[in-house]
């Protein structure tokens, strides 16, 4: 029997530790592809590359993995794997490990996830895994084994259709998974404005996440903040079902 | 009494023809600040500029319309707008008018629809308007009244917490108006292969969607098929609530 293939990206680089570390861990499951962007695309979300064409090259080939790098985001990557790449369907796909977490809303802004949901869109297994530090020296050791775990379970039981993963960790000693819900709340003071040596103004996107219900317990918010890792399951059908009837009584 | 604020962006671009008909549309309802890409900036999602600042600077202001230029994605245009630019809250945010739709799965993956949902994200009633005609042509007449009819109902009415649209036109005769929901379906052979004269390979997205219920009879495609205009309305809310037992009975 074939041993699951697994295709691996990221939203940090091809070259980030995070993707580093999931490699090695994914190549204990099956064999591994990784196709990863040539540089950082941090805060990409799905965007495509369509004004000008990507490109990707071997980089690796060694038993069991092979190393691809792509000129484009993480969407194009998984994109560029599935129609020109890999030779057989990925049993699952996986990106990250991200250096910074992608809860609450941070999952419509995250190139990680924007992977995700794109392998998802294409039915295939998908989950992302993201750590809470966003620093290049990150310490994923605590987290490996969770994300064995949970690559492992996922293989096994697999996903309803059109669903997928949003796996964050705290930094520190783990108390254990939670399933979760996305936390609402939203980023407040986002620029930080400089001025140029000629007097123009210019901005860099910062800011800090407003948690709009810190109490409520079944938050990926929550999970982190109390050292949980949380899980998300997550879709990409953004339909607001129960918002339906409410417009349709509109006068239109 | 103060007239209702809309800010208004898009992803072709401050000089697409579809924001300029969109502006012209909402002079007619409130007044008008426009923060518009500098450029076009198609199919980038949610993605922001994390790796360089950003700038804007105004271009046009007279009675009830004022104009800015941006050089990040209508993501940052509606961070920017909101956190530096405009004076008091806008009571609606409107993007488009897409050349082109942002039905189905396209919605992920629309620049136009990233700023809309971060307009959602910020509790601010949010529209996105996109027609079936991506030439720098299109004609938008039979779409008007439409834009207008949708867009005052939505100030008379509000929409549901962390809720917007997604509006969609066909092109032609219009149906009527049909609330539906985001069809289930994917992109296809996404990529032309072109060889450079040095004998690299490198690949333009291109793609055909497949849509996998073309029968069913409440979705956006459907409706788009058949002459009508479609709303979808929209959620931030990305977690499959339905699976969240389903994860919890994994061995975790």
């Amino acid at each position: 029997m074939n041993k699951p293939l697994i295709l691996i990206t990221n939203d940090d680089g091809h070259d980030a530790p995070g993707i580093e570390v999931l490699t090695n861990l994914m190549t204990q499951i099956g064999d591994v592809v990784v196709v990863a962007p040539d540089g950082a695309r941090s805060a990409q979300s799905n965007a495509l590359t369509v004004t000008h064409p990507v490109r990707f090259k071997k980089v690796e080939e060694k038993e069991g993995l092979i190393r691809y790098v792509c000129t484009g985001t993480p969407t194009d990557c998984v994109k560029l794997a599935l129609n020109e790449i890999v030779d057989r369907r990925p049993d699952l796909i996986v990106a990250g490990i991200n250096h910074g977490t992608n809860s609450a809303i941070n999952v419509i802004y995250s190139g990680t996830m924007g992977a995700v949901l794109e392998g998802c869109e294409n039915g295939i297994l998908s989950i992302g895994f993201s750590i809470n530090d966003h620093s290049s020296n990150a310490d994923f050791s605590h987290f490996e084994k969770y994300v064995l775990q949970i690559a492992r379970e996922a293989l096994k039981n697999g996903l309803p259709h059109a669903t997928c993963l949003n796996v964050n960790a705290p930094v520190g000693e783990i108390a254990g998974i939670r399933v979760a819900r996305q936390c609402d709340g939203r980023w407040t003071k986002e620029y930080a404005k400089r001025i140029d040596p000629r007097g123009g103004s210019y901005f860099w996107l910062t800011g800090n996440f407003e948690n709009h219900e810190p109490d409520a317990e079944d938050t990926d918010e929550w999970a982190l903040d109390h050292g949980y890792i949380s899980i998300v399951p997550t879709k990409i059908d953004l339909t607001a079902y129960a918002a339906m009837d409410t417009v349709r009584n509109w006068n239109l």
